[in-house]
């Protein structure tokens, strides 16, 4: 039996559209693809997509726990990673869904609980169409990353270098303003799996 | 925004390590390949694999309502589709996990719950290796297809037709003796996206 020759290891992608994939008709997003990637590397990955569409991280503080617990139970070699955010810098009823505060308190608290029972890894939002929301998110991205920093979490700001993306930011205004294709979601995951602290996780000991 | 030119769906895929894809090196398992099935047709989804590794319908039936709900909100097209049972029929302590009159009540609760709030299918579980449980697994899966007759769900027994694929059974055994890789995920693929259930969802009107 193959598998038992590979290192298990079970994910939980846990965010918002992006996370999700949406828009991408090959149904992978870029969690998908760094998963593929690591079964190319040799390893056995359960794949638990938990990206939701339009949630803030007010309402992710309230669910990630139960939903990931659920599925990375005690016997097995179960990690996080969260992305999330955009959804908190867009602008309803004339302020955002979510205060810059309030994100950072709401990451604060779900990292405080992750980093005691799973490794953890974070990444920003990307960006979309709309630059005065991606002032915010570029704001509150580089505020994530000081709360990372803080609490010992591997961040990647994945912002920085999707928005000089002209294939993540050309997909981004052909499809809905907010969200890449196939190629768009393949350019965030060649970030990802290039990053040192995913790398750090597929180590064959 | 070629977005709106297409219709529209959010789709929740509900059950055990098969619809998760487990085992599978692109990570999309039968779930996500009829989905990149239905984009290629012309339509919109959205992806949401809710499967769930060793989970018995008992468990199932506790966490659905809530992952699904949080998922499909009401200005969404939501739909739902099942397929569990396989774990139900696992041996521990000298019985099954799950009696099968239980497994057949937990699909009824659930169904008799889903079928007033979304389009529903339901899709058998597949064969494993293990003979005597594929003989449990063939009587889950015809009590199953009873259910669904009462209640009007459309009812995929995919069980007979897998039993019969070389391909499914032979990468079964070549794995762990339950899940296949992308060439069986495909093989359940390709007989759900030619089911009627399945095409009743694909119309574009």
């Amino acid at each position: 039996m193959t598998s038992q020759l590979l290192k298990e290891i079970r994910i939980c992608f846990v965010g918002e559209s992006f996370v999700n994939g949406t828009g991408d008709p090959e149904c992978l997003g870029w969690a998908g693809r760094i998963c593929q990637d690591a079964f190319l590397k040799g390893f056995d990955i359960t794949y638990y997509n938990l990206g939701v569409r339009r949630e803030t991280s007010t309402e992710l503080r309230k669910r990630w726990l139960q939903e990931v617990s659920y599925r990375l139970t005690q016997e097995c070699d179960g990690r996080v990673v969260f992305s999330f955010g955009a959804n908190d810098t867009t602008i309803e009823n004339g302020k955002t869904r979510i205060s810059l505060q309030d994100s950072i308190t709401n990451l604060r608290d779900i990292l405080s609980i992750a980093k005691d029972l799973y490794p953890v890894l974070v990444v920003s939002p990307p960006p979309i169409e709309d630059k005065q929301q991606n002032q915010r998110m570029d704001d509150l991205s580089k505020e994530f990353a000081k709360v990372c920093n803080e609490l010992n979490v591997p961040y990647l700001n994945i912002f920085p270098e999707l928005i000089r993306s002209d294939t993540w930011m050309d997909e981004v205004k052909k499809y809905d303003g907010a969200h890449p294709r196939a190629a768009g979601y393949q350019a965030f995951a060649d970030i990802v799996q290039n990053w040192e602290g995913w790398l750090n996780w597929l180590k064959l000991d």
